[in-house]
């Protein structure tokens, strides 16, 4: 969780953010801005009076693990989740056990980054695959080894369910109900969910299943995104600002906070659009937009 | 339904396919062969010992509806669908009032062609909309309207769930449940569903709704095409040819079989690499793939 209210107006009165809204759940997933550094994520959410943020593997160990950690605690910046680990679906025991150990390097670099919340993207089918349930299957059977590392190291594993589009090549898991199954077979403060707007918002049965989260206290993650239309190709980078789309963002905040969810909301967008554009603009246009769109 | 076994001995007989496999219950989709004319897929399915094929509204209409059934007829063809009734999400009264008026131009023409089976894709949200369950329920309505007039025409309406990545822009109903749960609010003859691999092969919750869309004898088409990545900008145009992907085609034949469907195998691909192949081979290949993924 990041800071208190009281925090919050704190970085206001030092100038960050000037229409009084209140930003202190907000968290900025480093992949939105994927244009600047981690040096100029942290200096650019300072100014602008967010205090948390979602980091990605790759970009971390790059700048390095350790002074990522200390780069974000000389900012007094929180770090809400570390995406990701996963890909957990391959067939081949040698493919198998090099993904576990992967994961266990994930979960030692949440650790350092003094984050709880490592984000499982599952895998999807491997090659030639077609058996979806087998590959479920092992997703579960992973994370059975790795709850207890990741327990030991006070990180939790959320498994993202990711939209069906992903099924076959990124995420066999699909639904928040299809992640719930896998959560509940192991103790709540090991294993939770990831509720992504992006991911979920044309599920009617979304509703439900996040009340059964947070009624066990499963939400690890809330993360947010629009959905806009036409899909790119590939279908990876087309995710819409908030506001621009036609997800009933508010509606899911009210939701994931009547089931009892008190976390960050990360924004999470992948846009070559908003890349393109200058950093602080579109950092300033997140603030806004969840200002009138989330809140 | 299509010919018997003893029919399609006949066919196979006068020369159509050579490899002794039984083709009675494969019907192909014209959408999957748009490079043909209606003469042309007449012409090119006797050939191959069809006699089932879908049709789509547009190119009836250009031919002409008395006269694409008269074509039908003579060459001994049944029409087992056709696509496509719907986009009943309009929230605009004169809007939905014009889409309630092609729906009846639809059943008409569906009536003409003697086939009993009307897809209806449902429609996307209205712009700016956010509300999906109301649109969801304006599509229930909609059918509400249609259905007695369906029923005196001797068509069904077959609601077809589209795959989540369309429901924003083409169709609010993502699974086979959401379709049944509006399906069953009226009799079976007026109001059944479309089973479609292609949407909804991820879904671990289809194989429990077939089993209840069968025993409420819901099933009215049963399509197939496989899942194939990346997916093509749009997401409309990248279906798979049979056994080119990941679905388990054969897996889904047996459920609906199993579930007591006894209609026809719709093959329904979108691919622009099929439509700019010679027609006739593309045809031999689908009778083929359907022999070896399907049956």
């Amino acid at each position: 969780m990041g800071g208190t209210s009281d925090e919050a107006g704190g970085r206001e009165s030092r100038g960050g953010w000037g229409s009084g809204g209140d930003l202190t759940r907000l968290s900025i997933n480093q992949e939105t801005l994927k244009q600047w550094s981690l040096p100029e994520l942290a200096a650019g959410c300072v100014a602008l009076g967010v205090d948390q943020v979602g980091l990605w593997r790759a970009p971390v160990q790059e700048y390095g693990v350790e002074r990522a950690a200390e780069l974000m605690r000389d900012n007094g910046l929180t770090v809400t989740s570390l995406c990701r680990g996963g890909f957990f679906t391959a067939s081949d025991p040698k493919e198998r056990a090099a993904a576990l150990d992967d994961n266990r390097a994930a979960i030692d670099e949440a650790a350092a980054l003094g984050t709880g919340t490592l984000v499982l993207v599952s895998g999807g089918l491997p090659a030639g695959g077609r058996d979806i349930a087998a590959a479920r299957e092992r997703v579960a059977d992973a994370i059975a080894v790795l709850a207890p590392y990741a327990a030991d190291h006070r990180v939790r594993l959320a498994i993202e369910p990711l939209h069906p589009m992903y099924a076959s090549d990124r995420c066999v898991i699909s639904t928040l109900g299809q992640a719930l199954d896998i959560a509940e077979r192991f103790p709540a403060a090991q294993v939770g969910v990831v509720v992504d707007t992006y991911h979920l918002w044309w599920d009617d049965r979304a509703p439900g299943q996040i009340v059964r989260a947070g009624a066990g206290g499963r939400i690890a993650c809330f993360q947010v995104a629009d959905w806009v239309t036409p899909l790119p190709e590939g279908v990876l980078l087309g995710r819409g600002q908030l506001g621009d789309g036609c997800v009933d963002l508010r509606g899911f905040r009210e939701q994931v906070d009547a089931a009892g969810y008190r976390g960050a909301v990360e924004v999470e967008i992948f846009s070559p659009a908003l890349w393109a554009r200058e950093g602080a603009d579109v950092a300033a246009e997140i603030a806004d937009r969840y200002l009138r769109h989330v809140c």
